[in-house]
């Protein structure tokens, strides 16, 4: 079990640094090295640049034609930011081209709102740790993220300062929980004074909000943001597939 | 080679019959049967229900525990409407539970916007068919879509009301193409007085538009579709890991 588990892990990782370098290497598509090459140029097997490839034909990065080879997608290559993928805000901010940092606004322990503590786990979750972060592109916001964690979700003493970082650091080290994947609601939104100022967008102007929630490893909710776009900065595109 | 492709599309076959089936029988979650069950209640070899299976798990409709079994993930079951999904606007209405009906508005051929002409394979495209429609939940406009075709990729005479029945039928038997995925934007927008009047939002509310480009199985741009969303009938969620 644990030799499979780590060459899934080791897949993955073949995959992550395969898309940086299809991003990098074949913006305008093209026909990539054959598998024994890129298994001697990772120094893994064949085996796992194989999982690897499959991971990155499911998204769409690479297809195969029959006989032929494998082949970059430039037209999946080239979109910026896939609302499919939870990349970390600063990451994302720096795949689109800008110099990202973050702004903590505000940490408080208060109770969450009824939705909120629905949709994690009821009852249990009616007070929460609610972290408000600014993240800025080239000094502008770009991002407003309110996270919100159970109060009874964390098990270890934290200081505010923590909570500069990213939340999935948090989860790992103050809850034990890591977050396997999100479901987000894309919901469109009308800036209000309020936010307008925040992400200087002019109020009556559009844009996207994501409310989601964190499901960790177990497949337990333990997480919930609320997460506000300026689209100037960040603008999603998904790959969609007929079922 | 034809029978791979055979089985593949098998395995895509029994997965679609098994999203229904988790969707209906399995909303709370829960064990599946074995595999050799399945097998023999479909009909189909194991290895097509471990295929369909793994097509399951990528979307996260399911998962597995090791030494335990397979079961629904009723986090994700429960999502009424996927963007990574392509429905058809009618099957996207009746799974949200209303009555759907289509409402052809107007067909004609035109010169296409640069950038959309840009995006279908750009000079050749300059002119297209542009056929506006109108989808109805209950008899109420839901969904407002202009699908764009570049006129040198029609192959075939074709009667205007044809245009009626979903564009990808029209492709196929019209321009020889089938859909293989879409890249679409994610697109933030304020209804103004036309569209508000269209679609029976108010003006100044918020709704999400896709701009969408379709891809065929040879991997070129052969249909550019701006499908404008009220989001009263049809909201949007995405399940995003991270990379």
């Amino acid at each position: 079990m644990m030799h499979i588990e780590r060459d899934v892990s080791l897949a993955s990782q073949i995959a992550r640094a395969l898309r940086l370098r299809l991003r990098h290497d074949y913006p305008a598509g093209g026909r990539l090295p054959s598998e024994p090459d890129m298994a001697a140029a990772f120094g893994v097997s064949r085996g796992t640049v194989r999982q690897a490839l499959t991971i990155l034909e499911r998204e769409g990065a690479i297809f195969r034609r029959h006989g032929s080879g494998t082949y970059a997608n430039r037209h999946v290559l080239r979109i910026q930011t896939r609302a499919e993928m939870a990349y970390e805000f600063t990451d994302l901010l720096r795949l689109a081209g800008f110099d990202a940092s973050i702004r903590l606004l505000a940490v408080a322990t208060q109770p969450l709102p009824d939705d909120v503590a629905g949709r994690l786990n009821g009852e249990s979750a009616s007070e929460g740790l609610v972290v408000r972060k600014l993240f800025l592109a080239d000094q502008h916001p770009a991002i407003f993220c309110v996270d919100m964690i159970p109060t009874c979700a964390i098990l270890a003493p934290y200081d505010d300062a923590e909570l500069r970082k990213p939340i999935f650091e948090f989860l790992e080290h103050r809850c034990h929980q890591s977050i396997d994947y999100c479901v987000t609601e894309i919901v469109p939104e009308v800036a209000d004074q309020e936010l307008g100022t925040l992400l200087e967008i002019v109020p009556g102007r559009p844009f996207v909000r994501f409310d989601e929630v964190g499901y960790s490893k177990a497949n337990e909710p333990v997480l919930f943001s609320r997460v506000y776009y300026n689209d100037r900065y960040i603008r999603f595109s998904v790959l969609r597939k007929k079922v």
